[in-house]
Order: structure tokens, then C-alpha cells, then sequence
């Protein structure tokens, strides 16, 4: 079981570089400690994965609006949220060579003691902050030290007042934000699960204190759905953890994480934290500034408390790929592959990268010709591909393994009766459509 | 005139404030040299923006393929990119109080030298790299050294070779990335139009050495059209400008930007490079990988030329801005307004940040109720805003100012004949559409 289970990251790994999902970072340059660049089609998934998570979070709600804040903020706003005093990994110096590690990763230790032939010694251990430092100017001291921002929230604090002035939004509202973040973390890897990059849709909810509790509920399950119907990920591949007490963030009353069961255990996809009025509170005093919201119709004013869900769209992605890889019995026809079991990506159509791939049967002018004007056309619509190399059965195949939704096949006979065929990736039925309806036909299936 | 482009930009900075399309970042800490933050309808307008381009650059071209990479990668790649030698400014610093400024800067030198009673004393210029540095890991010396990225181009040249095998691509073809760059420079400033963290839409375009002079006068037409059709920018106020010899990137052979007539002068929007194989050539060398192209026709093995249009999305936005404004005589039957000009923005449909706003004529339950459940159906399809509160002629002033293409009012009437009125924000016509089929009668128009 454990040994099927690594094989199927090992393939996942190896179908995301053969084809355009994700490569290594600065590869030619023998890598970069676990980062990862998203390749065409990786590309165009996690965007389709971030859409969705704002037509779902954003769009089609009326208590959220969006923001875009920088990386690189006021370095205030980190001495404000805590992130400078508690956003820390406790590390120990090996006295040997120097070598700095995870206390409390005992078998790293231990692996680098075996180094030193068992004999390694260790300094007490030391908090190392998160954050990555870098200076603003040409001067490099303390005046001038700035961060890159480890999570998105707190441009929504900052900007607290001011979105509330111009949206005229009133108690519960949330204010939601993709973005990079970066944590310098010494311990990453199982591919693009943990990286010191990453991208996160987060949201902060603003709600009446002392009726958080109950918009954490309501979080809770609205979040579990995103990942059940629109990610379609497996239910029973998806449990929640209550973080304890102790292991509580430091600006954090609760917490629960949805944790996903990836090949290499269970792994958090998404969080939801209930932060009370900590950030504000903290920003009022830091800043000097009344950022209170004041109940229009009591006239009260008040700190709201919030509540905020976050997903990685890194881990949503690799989720979204374990969950939709499947091998199937030989159903292309690419006669390579006959004794082979073939790969279906079953991607939600909403997130394949390509909608529909466009197939001159033959690579006959008087078939090329016309099946390329068809791509062509639906192109304005959604990203399609055009193939006329190798035989259509392999063309299928490769189709299939990308998770493309729908093939269009203009053959011989679609010269006389001006029809294409339409494959299904999931139904695996064939449909003539006509030509002209074609673009409405696929527009109304995705 | 001077006056009149000042008081222009003014008006924008104070609407972009007022109505949450851009924020001073950090503000109540007093701000960050020149940040900006993106409010709830300034980030859609920017991601349309975006997307337009990813539409027009990526997804209906059959030659492009996109990517996203890391801000951190590799430090080899900035070495052999160049910039760490010659990505600079140079400086010189007061003998006084040490304050660095740029040499060719006169006017700020001078005012320097004033606050010194005209006394101020120089040293030699010194360059400055522009690239910001950061520590990989919790050790800050110099083995641990990363820069976040000062270009986005670099991931799509390591990557060249991945992508070349992934997409079997034939030349020429190009690769095209979003996202954000950083550059540490000393003078920003004009609002969004020039900042230290930024976002580009980048594009690599391969091709046969001794072709490149071709595709680059293809690739300044195809920029021209998007700012002109796409983006709707005014002719009149768009200008090339050659750079000359002596004024050329590190990279580049020849280089055109496309400039804009901005309230505070002619600024740079798009830039066109022709980067030749400078940049393939020199990660080979300290790679030692081969990277080259291997034509399959004539077995021949080269390094491609590259061609790379490039747009700085947050100066685009703001050229649309400005491009948008518009002042009318009053129209919104705003009584509050009577006596003053009105604010028309004139956004791109696609590019409006809310496509559809439904208002009931008043605030009676019996209006309120259809039109909300208007408004929710609306939303699964666009962003749309619900409105209330307020006579209807000044919420049709709200609309109109932040670029809002059709309000739908519902009335009384709509109870009787379940039709809803349709107001244009460009032609000021108003349509009866019957409710049923609003939602296709407004995909329509958009």
C-alpha cells in the first residue's frame, strides 16, 4: 500500500515534467532547494483553480470584495502583527561545521550526526524568524530593513478602514486577496506541497465579536464544499484537524485545518483561523490610528473580530491532480500503447488547462485546412490546442492524459456533410455536431 | 495647460481613492516610499487588464505558451543574466550626511545642496545594483545570497529547453509569463506609474537568427493594436520612442518603447527588445547545459534569437484610467450634482470592473426582493453590484464614475410586466428587457 501510494507521486511527478505541469526551478542550474516552475499547462490549471476559488469566494458572494496589496510592506506592520517577535522556527548549530537545524526534527539530527561519525554536538536551541529580510535603498542597516510579506492578511488590516469607507460595507464583510507570500523555512518538500514560495487565496471576515463562533461553522462547511463540488476532490480523502491549544498560532483562539490524503500522508490544503480582534488591536495601537468600525445604527463603536479561511493553491493544485489521475484499460487506439494501461486526468472542466483539442483526422490538406479554421474559431473562446501530428489514436492518448474535456475529429466525411465528431473524455461518446453550432455546443458542456 | 494635465491627474489619484480603486499602502503607518495598494475595484480593473492581455498575447495566438516561475530562483541565473554586473544606478552620496542620490538627477542634488546652505559636497558616483537581496536559510553570508527578480524573462530562458520538449514547439514560438518584479531604484514616483514592486506581462518570442528584425516589426504593431483596439487607448496620445545606441539594456541590440502622454508627460508603457541570443548564450556557458534548438527539418543546432514585448500592467491601468475620464454635463438626475460636471468612466466593457448594476427604484420590500434575486442570478455569470441606498439618480452617478456599462433598474412596472429597465453608460439608451432572458441579453452586449 505505502509502496502503490509512492509510485503514484512518482508519476504525477514525472507526467507533470513530460508535459508541461511543473519543472524543477533553475533546473539547468541543478535546482533551487524545492522550488518549482509551472509549466504551460501547470499554468493554465492553477489559474483556472484561482478563478474559481474567486468566483466562489468573491464573485458570487455579496459580503466580500477583493484587494491587491504589495509584498514588500511597511516593515511596522510586522512588528504590529507579531510576525517579528513569534513567526519563528526554534533552530540548533551543529558545533562541528556550523550547519543549522530543525530541533525538532530528530531525524535530520540524527543523520547528521551519522556525518561526524555520531559524534556532533549541539548549541541550545534558537528562534530564526520567517520572514525573508531584504532593504529598501542602497543602504544596508537596520533603518532600511524591510520584509516580504508571510501571509496576505495583513494588507487587509491596514486597508481595513479605508475599504470599509469605500464599499460602505456593513458587519459581517470579508476582504479577499491572491497573492505570493514567502516563509523561510528550513524544512519543504513532497514536490510543490511545501515550498518558501507559494501563492494563497486568504480571506479576512469581519464580524460582531461574539458571533465568531458561529461564522467559523458556517467557513467551515462553506470551504469543504469549494473542495467537494466545485474541486471535486474525494470526501474520504479529506478530514479536519483541530489544531491544540498549544499548537495555536500566535494571533489564533481556534483553528482547523482540512487536510488532504496525499500519497505521502495527510497534509493541510486549507486553514481557517479564528484571529479576534488581535491584528486590529494591535495596528490601532501600533499606528496611532482609529481604525473602529462603528455600528451605523447603534452609533457603537468596535473592533470586529474575524475570522479568516485560507487556501494554498499550490496544495489545492497537486490535490486537484492525485485526485483526477486514473489508469484505464486501453481505450485511444494508439496501437504504442495496446498492452499498456492508458492515463485519463479527470480534471473538473472547469479547471483543465485545455478545453478542446482540434483533430484533422488525416494530415491531408483538405483536411488541415478546414479542422484548423474550427481551432482557430474556438479560440476566442477558451484555450484550445491544434494537433495534426502522429495517428489519431495517440493524439486521443495525449489528449486524455492532459485532461482535455472534449476532442473534435474533422474526417472525410465532415467534407461533405459539414459535421465534426466530439469526443467526451469521461462519457468516451462520439457526437456529430455541426460545424456552425460547434462554439455553443462546447460553450454550454464546459 | 500645465495646470489643467496636473489637476487631471489629481482627479484621478482622488477618485481612485475616494471610490477604492487605489490605496497609499501602509497609510496608517504613515505610507511606504511610493506603495500602492489596490482596492476592490482597482484589482478587478487590473486583473482584466491581465487577462485581456494573456487573451489577446496567449490564449488566440497558436505560437505562445505561458509559464510561471519563482521571484526567488537560482542566483547563477542573475549572473548569467548580466544584472548582477550591470542592472545598476549610480549613485553619489552627500560628504555631509552620507544620503545617496542618482547622479543624474540634478534637481534633487541641488535641492539637497540647499538644505546644506548650498554647501553639499559629492563623492563619486558609485553604481548601485538594483536587484533586492535576500538569505536563503538562516545564515546571512554571502553563499546564501538569492535576488528577487528584477525581470520576469530569465524563468522563460532556464526553461527554455523544458518547454521546447514539453509543447514541441517549432521556432518561432514564444513563452509568456504575468507577475510581479522588483527593482531597489531610488526615484519613483507619479502615483502607479513607476514603483520599487510592479507587475509585467512579459513575452519571449524564439526565432531564427537573421529573422529578428522581421518579427520585431510584427511584434511593435501587434502591442500598438492592444493598447489602440483592445485597450482603447487614444491614438493621439500614444508615441514610439527609439532607444539610442548609447541608452540600451545590457542585452539588447535595439529596443522601442510605445509611450504614453500621461498628465505628467510622454512615460514609457510597453517596450519592445531585440535581445538576440544574449541571454540563451550566456546560461549555456555558465550552465554547461546545451540549450540549443535543434531544427527538425535540417537537423541544424542553434541558439534562437529573441524578440520581447513587455507591458507594465500597472501603468497600463493607469493609462485607461486617465484614457476613461471623462467630465459631462449633469445627466444622472442627481439632484445633489445639478449644478456640477459629472464623471463618466468610459472603461472597455472587458475591462470594466463591474459589469452590471441592479437597483430597485426604491426601497420598498415589494422592489427590493425581485431586484436582489435579480442581482444574485446576474452574479453567477459577472461581477455585479446590488444598490439600494439613495435616490436612483445618485446611484446612477455612483455607477457611471466607476466605469459601470448597464444599470438594471426594477420599478413598478417590473411587478406588473416582468420587464427591468437597461440603461447604456455610453449611449444613455434605456431598453425594456423582460427579466427572463436578461441574463443572455447582457453576455450579449458584454
Amino acid at each position: 500500500m505505502v509502496k502503490e501510494k509512492e509510485n503514484l507521486l512518482e508519476k504525477i511527478v514525472s507526467l507533470c515534467k513530460r508535459r508541461g505541469f511543473v519543472f524543477p526551478g533553475s533546473e539547468i542550474y541543478g535546482g533551487l532547494a524545492n522550488s518549482w516552475d509551472l509549466g504551460h499547462l501547470g499554468n493554465e490549471l492553477f489559474n483556472n483553480i484561482a478563478s474559481l476559488w474567486w468566483k466562489k469566494f468573491v464573485q458570487e458572494r455579496d459580503d466580500i470584495v477583493g484587494l491587491r496589496g504589495p509584498v514588500i510592506m511597511n516593515p511596522k506592520v510586522w512588528e504590529a502583527s507579531g510576525h517579528l517577535q513569534s513567526f519563528t522556527d526554534p533552530l540548533v548549530e551543529c558545533k562541528i561545521c556550523h550547519e543549522r537545524f530543525r530541533q525538532d526534527k530528530d531525524e535530520e539530527l540524527k543523520e547528521h550526526a551519522e556525518s561526524h561519525k555520531g559524534k556532533a554536538e549541539w548549541t541550545e536551541p534558537k528562534n530564526f524568524n520567517l520572514l525573508f529580510k531584504t532593504y529598501i535603498g542602497p543602504v544596508e542597516d537596520q533603518q532600511h530593513v524591510a520584509y516580504l510579506r508571510g501571509e496576505l492578511a495583513q494588507t487587509m488590516f491596514t486597508d481595513f478602514k479605508a475599504i470599509l469607507e469605500t464599499t460602505r460595507k456593513r458587519l459581517p464583510f470579508g476582504i479577499a486577496q491572491i497573492g505570493k507570500a514567502f516563509r523561510n523555512e528550513i524544512t519543504t518538500g513532497n514536490f510543490i506541497f511545501r515550498t518558501k514560495e507559494f501563492t494563497i487565496a486568504e480571506l479576512e471576515y469581519f464580524v460582531k465579536p461574539g458571533t465568531e463562533d458561529e461564522h467559523y461553522k458556517n467557513w467551515d462547511k462553506f470551504i469543504l464544499k469549494f473542495l467537494i463540488d466545485d474541486l471535486k476532490l474525494a470526501k474520504n480523502k479529506i478530514r479536519s484537524h483541530v489544531h491544540s491549544k498549544e499548537k495555536l498560532a500566535h494571533y489564533s483562539k481556534g483553528t482547523v485545518d482540512l487536510e488532504y490524503e496525499f500519497p505521502f500522508g495527510w497534509g493541510e490544503l486549507t486553514g481557517l483561523a479564528s484571529r479576534t480582534d488581535f491584528d486590529l488591536k494591535n495596528h490601532e495601537k501600533l499606528s496611532g490610528q482609529n481604525i473602529k468600525y462603528k455600528d451605523s445604527e447603534t452609533g457603537e463603536e468596535f473592533l470586529p473580530y474575524v475570522v479568516e479561511p485560507t487556501c494554498g493553491l499550490e496544495r489545492l493544485m497537486l490535490a486537484v491532480l492525485i485526485n483526477s489521475y486514473e489508469e484505464v484499460e486501453p481505450r485511444s487506439g494508439d496501437e504504442e500503447a495496446v498492452h499498456e494501461k492508458e492515463v485519463v486526468l479527470r480534471l473538473p472542466k472547469a479547471l483543465a488547462p485545455i478545453k478542446v483539442a482540434v483533430l484533422p483526422l488525416s494530415r491531408k490538406e483538405e483536411l488541415t485546412k478546414p479542422a484548423y479554421e474550427i481551432y482557430r474559431d474556438l479560440q476566442k473562446h477558451f484555450m484550445c490546442q491544434y494537433d495534426e501530428t502522429a495517428s489519431i489514436g495517440k493524439r486521443y492518448r495525449r489528449q486524455d492524459e492532459i485532461g482535455t474535456p472534449y476532442c473534435v475529429t474533422y474526417d472525410f466525411d465532415s467534407l461533405n456533410d459539414g459535421e465534426v465528431t466530439v469526443r467526451d473524455r469521461d462519457t468516451m461518446k462520439q457526437e456529430r455536431v455541426v460545424i456552425g453550432e460547434l462554439a455553443e455546443y462546447l460553450l454550454k458542456k464546459l
